[in-house]
């Protein structure tokens, strides 16, 4: 049997695993951050009625460059982000990954480098490798916070062609002061003045779960500046894989450079409008999940546990500095049905906010997971 | 106003355009190879029927592997391939543009280089650059065929880590001998033995409008040989983004490790099923168009062109050396409303086979460009 490393990989490559969460069959899954609300069955109707429309001339090449999605997208943007959008702002692909992809593709690259903030989304690091750009860890606080003079200070000494802010954060739910973003924004184009300045993508992957309103507005008048968004987490739709961004057209232009050309097939145009349709039915379920979110903060924090304050539809809590640490924790909870994720940020796991029942399910886990320990530590 | 240039953009990207045929509104379009016949409905029925499923789930992510699909795509290639091949011998991606990123990403990229004999499926090319793949550029015989002593030469000089066969060859149409790719293959070994060799990429987009049978045999026992597919044009869903490739399951392995986790939408994944179970259906509207790709050569030559022999679902026609060229008759035919392709080979055209009416269109196109060439001839 031929093995990986048999074959001529690059080096790079060889002894890594494929990234992603360990799909376990539990009854209750709150480690991918997916919106546990299943679509309406209204919205389920439109779609089948605009795929088979779309089948119909499945045939030929999709819309190249997705021109009604985009225009949609920019509607909604500009409906709900805060700032005015059009659709040549506006571009999409396969998944905010893509979108990253395509970015780094056009202004990272070998011979350039990347940074964010960690722990952070990790795929930004990994598209970074998987596209040649050379990656940089930057630094946070104690508290997941971005450490804006330790940032600006790696930024000024590093050089990086792309910095990544994610706001809010994945894994800890941190969200971003705009003057954050400004001042690293500032400090990305002074550091690289020589050759046209960095682009600095704020990934609002989770956006529309946060207390706060968007960054959207931060894209005007800095054409090197873009916010990154999916339709996985507040549209409930993981499964359709569309992610997009907002920018200057400029870097609309620019990724259509790189882009695989006719990307994004015609069923998913056509899924993506379906749900656009259905935007305001969606955000009500947001607001549930926001309220959801609270609960859980406010829960985990009666059972004894720290909790990161979050802006998304998840949340940190630990700290599990004890024997076995996080993982240690997150097996006890599988052990109870509970599947949460340890992302590997020492002391602490990620909950997924799910439905008002799920959440019971996993604090119910917590509580017992507290129990057994102070039993122990009363043993001792 | 921004432009490209002002941005921070890779230098090797300055003064680009994006990839892609004209997309013009003209009423007979043979430009991009696309299947002229839409789904038949009752097919359409079901894509709407599998896609309302996967909506009712399209809260969850995907189905990270694609196994249902990769299943019915490997028995789909047992039985029409002529050789068996399991599900853990296939990958799926959007499009066979990403089945081929995906390659280059594992056994390209940066300091590596890959051949391929020009003119072929140029984003072969495109898609080695944007992975910083070296690209080298291999010869034809006049007749378009490979020019097997000089492509072994090519690849025993310049070592390339990865050697891209189409076949049928697009834009040419030139099917590939399986003797030429298994010299191809030893070639490439021999050149990169002390690295692990180098692997083979037979792009067979067009195999099933082929004379021929499939080269799919060649995988069993050669590692480093990858067949690549796609849904696009036998099955009539260019819309749908659909391909894959079969090779030895470490080179399917491999490939997991640079792909973005969740690539393939569960629309897609649903969609492409669907079409899967009314491949008969599908197959014979391959046969009509073998045969209407017949009439066209026939019908060419009658009118006086030259052709290359064709394999595939499309025509290369000329020669148009005189005055203006290929571009001129480009233009000479769609000024009677027929959309060709001039994919800059120099006195040469492509036109795909549609239906009887299009092709007739087309045919009667040439017919006039021919006429008044004699009569411009006449009256010198």
């Amino acid at each position: 049997m031929t093995r990986i490393d048999d074959l001529p990989i690059r080096d790079e490559l060889r002894g890594k695993s494929p990234y992603g969460a360990p799909q376990l069959d539990v009854p209750v899954r709150l480690n991918t951050n997916e919106n546990p609300y299943p679509l309406p069955e209204p919205l389920v109707a439109r779609i089948a009625e605009r795929v088979a429309e779309a089948a119909r001339q499945l045939n030929r090449y999709p819309d190249r460059d997705a021109v009604e999605l985009r225009t949609e997208l920019a509607r909604y943007l500009t409906r709900t982000g805060g700032h005015e959008v059009a659709k040549d702002q506006v571009w999409a692909a396969n998944g905010s990954n893509e979108v990253i992809q395509q970015l780094l593709q056009t202004f990272g690259g070998p011979g350039r480098s990347a940074i964010g903030f960690e722990p952070s989304y990790s795929m930004h690091a990994l598209i970074s490798r998987g596209t040649g750009t050379e990656w940089i860890s930057g630094p946070r606080n104690d508290d997941f916070a971005i450490d804006l003079a330790a940032a600006r200070e790696a930024i000024a000494e590093r050089r990086p062609d792309v910095v990544f802010v994610c706001s809010p954060n994945n894994p800890t739910g941190t969200a971003v002061e705009a003057e954050t973003v400004l001042a690293l924004y500032e400090a990305a184009q002074a550091a690289k003045a020589d050759t046209g300045g960095a682009l600095v993508v704020v990934d609002e992957a989770y956006g529309e779960f946060s207390h706060r309103p968007s960054l959207l507005p931060l894209i005007e008048g800095r054409p090197n500046m873009v916010v990154s968004r999916t339709m996985s987490k507040a549209f409930g739709a993981a499964g359709l894989r569309l992610g997009y961004l907002a920018a200057d057209p400029a870097v609309v232009d620019a990724v259509q450079l790189v882009r695989l050309p006719y990307h994004l097939s015609s069923v998913t145009q056509a899924t993506a409008l379906a749900a656009l349709e259905h935007t305001d039915t969606l955000l009500k379920y947001v607001e549930q999940l926001k309220a959801e979110r609270d609960r859980l903060v406010t829960e985990l924090r009666t059972i004894g546990c720290e909790v990161t304050a979050s802006d998304a539809n998840f949340v940190q809590f630990g700290r599990f500095d004890g024997e076995g640490g996080a993982h240690a924790a997150w097996r006890a909870i599988l052990d109870q049905g509970v599947l949460v994720r340890d992302n590997g940020v020492p002391g602490w796991l990620r909950v997924t906010a799910g439905t008002p029942a799920e959440n019971d399910a996993f604090l119910d886990a917590v509580r017992t997971l507290f129990k057994e320990r102070s039993l122990k530590e009363n043993e001792r």
